[in-house]
């Protein structure tokens, strides 16, 4: 049987991976495409690194064009990532004739809709599971298997870095500064941790997944997005005697006809399925109204699993075009005529549970006039935690609120500041109360 | 744009739930289809009884042939489940050029591979995406997500009578029996309970998940099965204090050319995510050699949850009929020339650790001479708790092996039944060293 040819521009880490699992597993791989997967050409600027992957058959060159000009390649793999010369490479191989595959959430999440709409007008594949949780099959599980579902609510742990510093502050203690330090040392993350740390990676994957699941186009820099920096021991012990775990959740919710879009640490209870999730793990948590609540769990980055979810795409092409079609699912899932337009919800009127720590002068008429500012804006407390004083100067004092509006929260709270015996800002962590625990 | 039509035989529990998301879904549906799905005919031997689920337009008929026999349907949806009347259905179905969706895993792990290779010989797809593990769409991802990996292990908690059971006894207490009415009460168990707490239905799973993974058919008949029932809370107590909990897994593992196929109870650690899947939850946890440890959790039965997988392959199967395509995928996920012939390895040849617990007269020499009977037998231990006597009688006393071998622990087994000093069988449970916990 005719092979099918394809052409990678890109060798980077992903790029080796995918080399390898194209090398390693290429009998499997015929067997369960039912034809030869053949890499022909690589292209990437360094032509010289030995990248410890053997390249079979395939011309190693500095020449994207050679990639993208050849007749015989049917499929052309991104892996250079950034938003400037990839986009130009996806938009020439879509104009040659050519399917795609990406990991490029930064491209998809800012040039998502052109590239979409290129795709699906010239009838050509854009793959892109690799750009959401790494090796997970989230995006094939959204756009194909729960397609009949209306989604309810995404609850996503989709920056490996995030999660480890979070779960290392939480089951070995440290504070940020220090975790991240490590985390650095060990690759777990940048040197310049900015877009893990603070929400922003999160949010441009957040974005390609309400794309998918809610049929509308959003923009990563419309995201409410809150990193983890602030984040103390202190509050992850006073979660835990609440019951809860602090993550750095993605969250979209369906709410009428405005979409909930936030990324922030969050406060869920520890015997739910996310709360498990430790490391540098990914896990996407979803409920649909049919199937209910659902998880997958597995590698967000790394080499082999952002290649594996690569040749997952790569595979599923080669698949249509042996049997001579395309655009079998349009990429968002959904055809572009059937786009919805749905707002994002303004934060200030999330209704939510709050954890608030205040740093509060020891004294008994503290909780009274907090309680007193809160209850004055219609918010009820549900529990207090008031530490004794060790020493002269100031304690911290928790509230868990009740369902309370973050527009009323914000009044209470800038109110709260400006009072003699609370001293510096307050932070408060919005608390889910999510479905989909196991009990 | 033309709609496509479908046909429903079978109108019980799932049935009705996907009437009721083909009604409450269609306009979604229809968006990321790309035309009307349209459910024209229900046959049902019942057609008197109200399911509380409107009909649309559908017509409700005694006789199966209505559906089976008309030319405007593309797609049969069987769900009588069963292996007598079902597979008949299924083959008249495929006789008659329509594609077949399924939720029927006795069907399938029993006539699968006569059902698979009619499928590919007619060029009609089959989908099966409710016969393991309900809701989740773990047949897709092996199918397809994954299709790239080489399969290293799964270990699936695919039967959620079991798992209710397991969980309530390791979160409430309780003995088996006890907990096995109060599930029944509730209706997580059935009247005769035995194809669920005995790892029968597991097996059945199983059987189906391995044809997936390794390209080779196995017989659910041949699968080692063994149930929860002589679990004690004794068991889940003393696995706790090692750092495990107790579950009812489904394993399967690539092992040269054998492959371990096995449902038991399984002691697995606190602290692997497949520990926190509690109550009736599923959930199937894989290795792959690319994408690593992945798990994908959800409900595995019920009403909702299984006709969400139902309905994701009958619109998957209605994209292919949209481009003219079938079989883009094989049913199995590669072709049936491509078939391997793998064996089912030997139990006694199996390697593990072993938590045992003997029955003991409280003797001082009762450790010595059983711990000389497994170290002539070439097992050695790696912990032992035996607790004092309270009053009068026998005492449990607990030993963790190093790894050993199924067939000399057997042997050591029965040589140590034979003392004066042991009372009644040794229950053992097989230790599960996984990978893929998330640290």
């Amino acid at each position: 049987m005719k092979d099918i040819k394809i052409g990678l521009i890109g060798f980077g880490t992903v790029g080796s991976g995918l080399v390898k699992i194209l090398t390693d597993n290429a009998a499997l791989i015929e067997e369960r495409l039912g034809c030869p997967l053949v890499l022909k050409t690589i292209a990437d600027h360094d032509i010289e690194r030995d990248r410890g992957v053997a390249l079979g058959g395939a011309t190693l060159t500095a020449n994207s064009d050679e990639v993208l000009d050849d007749p015989e390649i049917s499929i052309v793999v991104e892996l250079i990532g950034g938003t400037g010369a990839a986009k130009d490479l996806i938009l020439k191989a879509f104009d040659k004739g050519k399917h795609v595959v990406t990991a490029n959430k930064a491209l998809l999440s800012t040039y998502g809709q052109e590239i979409f709409s290129v795709s699906e007008d010239k009838q050509l594949n854009i793959g892109f599971e690799a750009s959401v949780a790494g090796g997970i099959p989230i995006i094939k599980a959204l756009r194909e298997g729960l397609t009949a579902n209306r989604v309810e609510s995404i609850y996503g742990i989709i920056n490996g870095t995030a999660n480890y510093i979070m779960s290392t502050m939480t089951n070995l203690g440290g504070n940020f500064a220090d975790v991240l330090k490590d985390a650095q040392e060990l690759g777990y993350a940048e040197a310049d941790p900015t877009y893990d740390v603070e929400g922003i990676d999160a949010a441009h994957k957040l974005a390609i997944l309400i794309n998918l699941a809610y049929g509308t186009a959003v923009s990563h820099e419309d995201i409410y997005t809150e990193g983890i920096s602030r984040i103390t021991g202190l509050d992850i012990d006073f979660a835990r005697q609440f019951g809860y775990k602090i993550k750095l959740l993605a969250i979209a919710k369906a709410d009428g006809n405005e979409i909930e879009a936030r990324v922030h640490p969050t406060m869920i209870a520890a015997d739910h399925p996310l709360s498990s999730v430790e490391g540098v793990f990914n896990a996407v948590h979803m409920v649909g109204d049919a199937v209910g609540p659902v998880m997958f769990y597995g590698q967000g980055a790394g080499m082999m699993a952002t290649a594996s979810a690569v040749a997952g795409d790569v595979i599923d092409i080669a698949r249509d075009i042996r049997k001579g079609v395309a655009m079998r699912v349009p990429p968002l899932g959904h055809s572009k005529e059937s786009e919805h337009s749905l707002a994002i919800k303004d934060m200030a009127e999330l209704t939510s549970l709050y954890y608030l720590r205040f740093t509060a002068v020891d004294k008994p008429s503290v909780l009274a006039r907090i309680s007193g500012v809160l209850g004055k804006h219609g918010i009820s407390i549900s529990s207090v935690i008031q530490q004794g004083r060790e020493d002269e100067g100031d304690v911290p004092l928790v509230i868990v609120t009740h369902h309370a509006k973050e527009r009323d929260l914000l009044t209470s709270l800038s109110e709260i500041e400006q009072m003699d015996v609370v001293v510096g800002k307050t932070l408060f962590i919005r608390i889910e109360e999510t479905c989909g625990s196991a009990d």
